[in-house]
């Protein structure tokens, strides 16, 4: 194992990342980046998008998308190691070895799983897994794999992403139990300094709300959606309350805390809500400038890209390939 | 694909292969090895072997007395496709391309889940998934995956094992539904003309009954299993009923009609139990002296068992690898 800290991200591709996104997930990942004694490890977690989205076309968009967000927003493949899951076969070998000593109850009492089931109890269903797949039933094994294959310490996660990584604790130390000490037993490592982002209507920020704003939409669009951010009827001229106010908030979570000051001074004064929405979109806008343009050049460098996750795949492989031999030797298989 | 049709067997390894195997299990699959417009492809499920198996030690000898098992029965490593299922990892990947395919219903319903699931509640067990591993609950979705990367069209089982097949074809027909026509539906091939082999006690010969005849055992401990088979209390002189005739039964599976008709001759003359038994042993003996001395060459040369696997492994890839490449690419993956 390496002397250096692991420290995995994978994101699923699930739809263009929007504000929320990089506020709770990429951009606390891509802190670790540059972090001396930290081995950083990122990928695309494209198996894992299986679990609910049924459209190759949309599917393969939103892989595209994730992959050109992670390096538009600074991931440096040189500095870290950075994979799509699907081109390491070797957390599928380990998938399988994990299923195997898992216990049912486990996976029984998955957030995922329990919420569809209640879902088919609230409307009637007799068949309480009706709609439910082995996919979503399982795939907590699947993230046990990608953590664990690389001997993560810490995994950088939101709130609700907290049992998955006691899952994969479980799963590893019922490994260990049978075959021998050979995983490390990862910790959730949470950014309690995020806030939660509001989206457009003042609810978290977060696709199935559709109140998101995405990360590369053109200047106009940008617009379009800022001016659309609820406020509330006080009229120009009357002083205005940061606390909460979507506004402010977005406006907080990226701007300096000099800018951060300017703002709420113009609360104080009665900045008109056109204004206001105006400064946060001009902010935003030049914000998003420089990323949005490679945003736009990695899509349409689809080789480059390629190059670049095949090198980080070889990468990753020749990390894990050696570790899943050392596990499929303890478990007794025949090398 | 290949013109050929595609037939294919693979064992788990859980014990030394016995007498019952043999007739049920490899000797109706190597039948395939020669026949024209046939591809057989034959493997040894060592990734099976983790749903019920726990000793590492006893995992590795068990994956090396099958696969000596099937060379020393006469398995031609260059007229089939011979493999390690854990030497090829893309069954493991499309596992879980299949997994988020599957309904959690059609997994409830298996008989290995649901027999542990009754085996609970006669037990007054509160929690119906008391000590039922994920394993135990996913291996069809891996034995689909098995079956269906090799597009294979026949699969030769027992009864117990048709439901197997059943779920390959509705998983695979999932698939065919969400992205298009892919797999083809396989077909459970049964020979009814195998007839049930009794063990040393009259009931189904089964490693659970403890009642085997093991294929490689010497001749001093084959001839003391022979002689405990359960006979009945008959005298020499009286003519005895070969029908329900444990003794006879076994002679029967492996004898030439002509054999059998002279023993069937010596019943009614009143043979003693212990000249068949003798009898029965001795024509044992003789069958199994070839392959004895096989498999204790296999198991003596593990480099050139390694040899013949990794050949096997690579011509599996050679035909798995593009075909998982064609899935992927079907479900939206970027490849």
């Amino acid at each position: 194992m390496s002397s250096k800290r692991v420290i995995l991200t994978g994101i699923t591709p699930t739809g263009m990342p929007h504000l929320g996104n990089y506020l709770g997930a990429f951009k606390p990942a891509l802190g670790y980046q540059n972090q001396a004694g930290v081995e950083a490890l990122y990928f695309v977690a494209d198996g894992h998008s299986l679990v609910k989205l049924w459209d190759p076309a949309l599917r393969a968009q939103y892989i595209r998308e994730v992959i050109a967000t992670w390096l538009a927003l600074g991931l440096d493949p040189q500095r870290v190691i950075f994979y799509r899951q699907s081109d390491v076969p070797e957390i599928f070998e380990l998938a399988w070895i994990l299923t195997s000593v898992t216990a049912k109850g486990l996976m029984n009492r998955a957030h995922a799983y329990k919420d569809q089931v209640a879902k088919n109890a609230e409307t009637g269903e007799t068949d309480m897994d009706h709609g439910i797949t082995m996919g979503l039933f399982c795939y907590p094994i699947l993230m046990s794999a990608d953590i664990l294959l690389f001997n993560a310490e810490q995994v950088p996660v939101g709130k609700d992403q907290i049992q998955h990584i006691e899952m994969a604790r479980d799963i590893a130390g019922r490994f260990n139990h049978l075959y021998g000490e050979t995983f490390c037993l990862p910790t959730a490592l949470i950014d309690e300094t995020t806030p939660i982002l509001p989206g457009l209507d003042g609810r978290k920020m977060s696709k199935s709300y559709q109140n998101t704003i995405p990360l590369f939409v053109d200047s106009k669009q940008l617009r379009k959606l800022v001016m659309k951010i609820k406020t509330n009827s006080l009229m120009p001229g009357e002083p205005k309350d940061p606390e909460g106010c979507t506004l402010f908030a977005i406006y907080q979570s990226l701007a300096t805390p000099a800018q951060v000051d300017s703002l709420r001074q113009a609360y104080q004064n009665g900045i008109s809500w056109g204004e206001a929405k105006q400064l946060l979109f001009e902010f935003l806008d030049a914000q998003l400038q420089t990323p949005r343009e490679k945003f736009a050049y990695y899509l349409n460098h689809p080789a480059e890209v390629e190059a670049i996750l095949k090198e980080g795949a070889a990468r990753a492989r020749a990390k894990a390939a050696p570790f899943l031999n050392t596990i499929k030797q303890k478990a007794g298989f025949v090398l």
